[in-house]
């Protein structure tokens, strides 16, 4: 079961997932800021660079078709910058942890959706947002963070929970739908099912029930 | 004239201009973000990674040395960090202006002073921080800005000239002071003459009174 079906234009695409990768660049740069200590901001910023060159990746991409980044993402910034206002939470550790949650996620599903699309693009856009995100000393982070209070677990979990929706909804959008919704529903179920599955991993992995 | 008998021991100097390159990072996110285009914000981001990089170089060179860059950091990062917060200014204009003048007349100075450090560290610290800023991308947003609005020239110029006390106080507080006063000042002001000259050829280039 591949997304090939509910493949976006390769514009779009290109729009949709580089303007993502800036908003994840955006906030991790206001985590990096904003984080207690100068290890942290040093792991944090350096996950903040890698979603940047993502980003450059992408737009290099659109640059290469002889497009405009700008005009190309313009249609996807107001629901994309919503979209990260809302994962910036109530404080620094669930803009953390939201960011990380949600880029895996939507990493993921843009990596699949990328698969699906024709010619050479698509391998070379799934490649660039493969590549390394720093997340492992995000992971450290929020780990550490978790073990010196372990009221926070509660809180967190409910929060990590509380973003699967908002963000499979910016994926939905992504996908472009044929006449046949339930036959489309059918290809997108298990797609969904296997990010959910790989978001719960994450959320084990800082001892979060996800 | 050069800074040799001034130069302060390599690690503070790695520890107070990687420092000062990480609050030229945030405070260029901080404007990419706040950017009211997506060019800009293209333009603005791009320079914060070349900010980012610099500092990856400088703590690539405390770690080579075996310290700890957190530590090393740790000493300078207050009075780096309200030093960030005066350059932001009242708005996103005044933010850009004064990370494009305080982050030029900084690079130039540690350029300066890494050659004067002993051994190979010096040169290689002056080598990455020569590298790229991406400026050309942020005076073409800050000449734009106020070609549209010519009213912003006098208020922007103000802003330029009231930000190099404040970053004379940042280079100042890098230097290893003798114990004859006279003598160092004779040797700091014609570097500071130098750097108020470049300063000034980056507010004419701005079309901005230094």
């Amino acid at each position: 079961m591949d997304l090939h079906e509910l493949a976006p234009d390769l514009l779009a695409f290109l729009g949709q997932s580089a303007y993502l990768q800036f908003g994840v660049f955006e906030s991790l740069s206001r985590a990096a800021s904003a984080a207690p200590d100068l290890d942290a901001k040093d792991g944090i910023g350096r996950a903040a660079g890698f979603a940047l060159a993502k980003y450059q990746g992408l737009v290099a991409e659109i640059r290469r078709r002889g497009d405009e980044p700008a005009v190309v993402m313009q249609p996807f910034a107001g629901a994309i910058d919503d979209f990260h206002e809302v994962v910036a939470g109530a404080d620094w550790l669930e803009g953390l942890l939201g960011v990380h949650v949600t880029a895996g996620l939507l990493d993921d599903f843009f990596i699949r959706l990328a698969h699906g699309l024709a010619g050479d693009p698509g391998p070379r856009a799934a490649q660039v947002l493969g590549l390394d995100s720093g997340q492992d000393a995000v992971v450290q982070i929020l780990q550490d963070a978790i073990a010196a209070d372990p009221r926070l677990a509660s809180r967190l979990a409910m929060w990590g929970r509380r973003l699967v929706g908002d963000t499979l909804l910016v994926a939905r959008s992504a996908l472009h739908h044929s006449n046949n919704l339930d036959s489309d529903e059918q290809r997108i179920e298990p797609i969904f099912t296997e990010l959910i599955a790989a978001h719960t991993r994450r959320m084990d992995a800082l001892g979060l029930t996800a």
